[in-house]
């Protein structure tokens, strides 16, 4: 394990004005942007200490960014916990009884190994696995 | 400023059974346990690296956590920012036009002094700024 809070991911509307408001309360500028095209997201990415916040917003109506924002309203997306073996962490949490969306690790941004959790079995809460490269 | 993310707090219908399932997903248990009266939240805090995970329950149903389930369904309430000087900070942003819930810090947990963003300013999400004791 390792269980530091690795980075939150924000469902925003509309990116560039949520960039302005949030340089303008962090006080400073994103890290970078990134476009993830099978995630049918854009993101900006804050480094906020030992973790990170991601601004994200929907490419596309069918983006899980667009359609969690249809259904709620924007708001906090996702939180990613930092592991140091994701197929051992996996198979743990498989043992245990809680559902998950990636049974096996999918690649994530700059080469990390992420797996989501269901939130039926986290509180409602939906939940990143990630492995940094 | 300082802009390390400080927590994040979590809108659960069930401390109880949020407990058991963050435990077995963080793999450890919280730090401590919390009634604050005048929220009228109890909670539950991870030590999760630098930043905390809160989960939190209204322990009534004009609590702000109560209201956001009921509104939204469970999920991640806010976030908090850490500051180094917290009059300074909400000066800053007065005089850049952001809302603020406080317009002067309040009492926190653990003697921090907080105060909220009004997150009609913030792409609607709900910002805390914390200037730890």
């Amino acid at each position: 394990m390792n269980g530091k809070l690795s980075h939150i991911g924000i469902a925003v509307a509309n990116l560039k004005e949520a960039v302005e408001v949030f340089s303008t309360v962090l006080d400073k500028e994103p890290e970078c942007f990134e476009e993830i095209a099978d995630q049918k997201i854009k993101t900006a990415i804050y480094a906020t200490g030992e973790s990170r916040v991601e601004l994200l917003e929907g490419t596309s109506p069918d983006s899980p960014i667009s359609k969690f924002i249809e259904k709620r309203g924007p708001g906090i997306h996702h939180m990613a916990v930092q592991v140091d073996d994701i197929d051992k962490e996996l198979a743990r949490l498989k043992e245990a009884g809680v559902r998950l969306i990636d049974e096996t690790p999918r690649l994530g941004a700059e080469g990390a190994q992420i797996a989501f959790i269901h939130p039926k079995s986290t509180a409602g809460i939906l939940i990143e696995l990630q492995q940094h490269h």
